[in-house]
């Protein structure tokens, strides 16, 4: 290869904010982290509930608990009928939260329709709700809490966490997010608060929303619509962040942003598979050797 | 007058968006609710802790007591010393957690250097907390709780009401808050996502903020620079909430907004006075007596 096609690859290469690394540098620095609990004889715990069939959720839970248990973390799945009712759940959950091996619980979401996805996440102690979805830990976040630790959503922590291992500043960029749920947008939005970005949150009820995709610095997309944005779309030099993650009608691994379209426009950009979604669980791990970390003689 | 100057400030009346008359309505609703309380022999109590020595906070705890009293509440100021601690704080907070008669309990705001606000509000119990600071009513608004009654920060809620009275439907229209308080700013962005607008954050540190104002539908100014936004920077139709509240140098009283200048331009627009001071006040109120309405018995 000559020189500059070299020093292309090289700059290339630059542009791709590599999730897949950065997470696994995490999950080395966690797996010897648990490795000096272990050798104190102290395990830990992760309990994650899911209830009903859903084939998607049954893959997204697989792949915490192996990835969980590939670093040392006892993590267990506990599989509960789509008919289990909110008080039998809570009685599983009160048990959890009083169990001192469990450190981290997790109830996978989407729940079934009769099942109220907000009262059930919040009956996890703070200490061990470790995807952030209690009021005490959503609250701590959306005031700018900056006492004992508390858990912040997983992928929005994720993101910010991998602009910052770029060096990508965040202060006054006009950065769009499209998506409003309570465990990507909402938290995405307090955190690039604090981190003084210009913030915009769109969704489907948007009007003219290609017009605010082309007018943003940095785009974190969210919508599980495979490659809807493309190169037409965005702005020279834009940052783009792709949360989201589909499969194709062939059945490839996509996500919103239309990569190979984008690529040489943008400054930087997620891929998928191997940006976001490793992100996401590395700081699903971390979190919960943070409950052992900032919680373990008090839980 | 002739028809047409008779039919000119007609139309120029529907453009203003009367808190004063709205926040009117609520206070004669709560005073006969407070008298049916009266006559069962029970009243409603709010404690306002001011601590140190600030003009401008004790002229709006002065207010509130003033307000509080004229329809019925119970209402006191407790005055503290620059140099209470945090500690002699919380004692006296935990107090009035306890005490039955009180329903709410405000500590105001900004605080001495030496005290932070957050641990501070979050010592109130959620159920007296009317200003929505603690993190169990924070992260309630967060996620979108669905279940018993919470307060929310009467400030933003006074805004939505308001426009909610004058049938403005704000889904999908483009919503720009300057603005980022935890009283004011984050808790309105969470009430204008619930109603499927678009919502953008700006502050201080926002470039080209210009072309962001511009480019905005409506626009919700918390700044207190008095008069900064004017006729040549609004977009035509616009809908301008003007939360700002200052002093000019002869001492009148001004908002964020131009009102004159921006009179014709926009579609709506809020007085100050006259406009969301009002509606705050009177969503506090609200908040107390709600107190007693949906806790009376459980406090």
């Amino acid at each position: 290869m000559n020189k500059y096609i070299l020093y292309k690859l090289k700059m290339e290469e630059k542009k791709i904010l590599n999730g897949k690394n950065i997470a696994n540098e995490i999950l080395k620095s966690l797996d010897s982290q648990i490795v000096y609990y272990k050798n104190l004889g102290e395990n830990i715990g992760l309990k994650i509930i899911l209830i009903g069939e859903n084939t998607a959720s049954l893959i997204y839970t697989e792949r915490k608990i192996k990835v969980a248990n590939s670093i040392g973390i006892d993590a267990k799945l506990i599989k509960l009928s789509e008919n289990t009712t909110f008080q039998e759940i809570k009685i599983i959950i009160d048990e959890l939260n009083l169990d001192k091996d469990t450190h981290g619980i997790i109830v996978q979401l989407p729940l079934p329709k009769t099942l109220n996805a907000i009262d059930i996440c919040n009956l996890i102690h703070y200490k061990k709700d470790i995807d952030g979805l209690s009021f005490e830990n959503a609250g701590k976040l959306q005031l700018g809490f900056r006492g004992e630790y508390f858990h912040k959503p997983c992928t929005p922590s994720g993101c910010i966490y991998l602009l910052e291992k770029y060096n990508i500043d965040l202060q006054g960029k006009k950065c769009l997010i499209i998506n409003r749920s309570n465990i990507v947008g909402k938290p995405l939005f307090h955190l690039l608060i604090e981190k003084n970005a210009f913030v915009q949150i769109a969704h489907s009820k948007v009007k003219n929303l290609n017009d605010v995709i082309l007018d943003s610095d940095v785009i974190f997309s969210a919508t599980g619509n495979n490659n809807f944005i493309t190169r037409d779309m965005i702005k020279n030099d834009a940052i783009l962040i792709d949360i989201g993650i589909t499969k194709n009608i062939d059945g490839k691994i996509c996500g919103d942003i239309n990569f190979h379209s984008c690529f040489d426009k943008a400054s930087f950009i997620t891929p998928v598979p191997g940006g976001i979604g490793p992100m996401t669980i590395a700081f699903l791990m971390q979190n919960i050797v943070n409950v052992k970390k900032y919680f373990g003689n008090n839980l």
